[in-house]
């Protein structure tokens, strides 16, 4: 993919791990979704020590939009948004869309903090908190905030990248890799969170998405592809 | 003070904590600069313990709009700023001013982690673990984007809610309150934020607004206020 063919959109590269999740996927859905070309530039984990001294704040995600640089994973969903018109032009719409991503970012960096921690028992004790006290907190309250707007959309009654941050928490949540965290917290705790997980599981984009995704890993080399 | 005589502003009320600094500070200088009502609601620290169940995800800022609330403290600068026209409206500029909130905001958070720390050994190393990575990287990165983008202000070319968020962070910093965290730091290591923060300091709005500040202060009783 070499830039947009449409003129009013800037040449994109947005730079993160070489993996479906995390701080950098909701992006890279948002631009799928809108059928942006981008530059999927994706690092491999064990190729990080060689490129975090150049990231500006030696973290990723790293936007270039003509080639200038922008940092931080909210900001890049919400300059990608809204070249993708997948966020509210209404300030208080916009503040709902901005309070459900900033509030994800929370408790992600939360439970991202206990990825470094060696010792085991000292991981179990870290993570059994959070799945005790924290998960289950930002769970219900943002069930209880998505009932309150309608049930189906974070903000301004149709998809915004609020909920592109919060299809992919959930997925995480439910993967099966976090260790001591029960994957059935969204089930039981987040009714209405998992039906939106499920029904943008089910969206024809989305869908078609990872369907290409899992096509090109199939036929990458062993190990992931780097860009 | 009990609402905007302007029509078209809502009805504003925000929640923080009792000090002239922190998560919710920027907010509330960025209606002080406007000349915006709202309810200065202030809870003191002893107090929290009372309160903390009632917040929406047990944190501070809150900021309620014509009664409905709205969290998370970049949201409501980005909310607040657009009131205030005090946020780009363009939105490679609104990027821009967004970066710098949310960096800002993740160093923040890594200190504010640090103040819960009971054992003085383990708080000294987490301090000074800071102090030599993670906030000389934050601030030679800020000071190197703000030279870059004209070395007075972070977007836009005039005022926007990352300058004052910058302006409370530095002040933090510097202030001597940091056990174990050099408060000269800023001065040695990012000499346009230095700049900045000072000639933010010796703004009329602001140094109004803190001088409103310190007699209300010295005329409420013992303890601080707490509306």
């Amino acid at each position: 993919m070499t830039g947009n063919t449409n003129a009013s959109l800037p040449r994109l590269k947005l730079t993160y791990f070489d993996f479906d999740g995390g701080r950098g996927e909701a992006a890279r859905l948002t631009l799928a979704i809108a059928g942006i070309e981008f530059q999927d530039c994706r690092i491999l984990l064990k190729a990080w020590v060689d490129h975090k001294a150049q990231m500006p704040f030696h973290a990723l995600p790293v936007l270039e939009v003509d080639g200038e640089e922008i940092t931080q994973s909210n900001t890049i969903n919400r300059y990608l948004g809204k070249l993708a018109n997948l966020y509210p032009a209404d300030r208080w719409q916009a503040a709902l869309c901005d309070e459900i991503m900033d509030a994800i970012e929370d408790i992600g960096t939360q439970i991202v903090a206990t990825f470094s921690i060696k010792d085991h028992a000292e991981k179990e004790t870290a993570r059994e908190r959070l799945a005790e006290g924290p998960i289950p907190l930002y769970l219900t309250r943002l069930d209880s905030e998505l009932e309150r707007r309608g049930g189906e959309y974070f903000a301004d009654n149709r998809l915004t990248v609020a909920d592109l941050k919060a299809f992919v928490w959930i997925r995480h949540l439910r993967s099966g890799q976090l260790d001591y965290i029960p994957p059935d917290l969204p089930d039981r705790l987040a009714p209405l969170l998992l039906r939106q997980f499920e029904r943008l599981n089910g969206d024809g984009r989305i869908h078609a998405y990872y369907e290409k995704r899992r096509i090109s890993q199939a036929s990458s080399s062993p190990g992931g592809t780097t860009s």
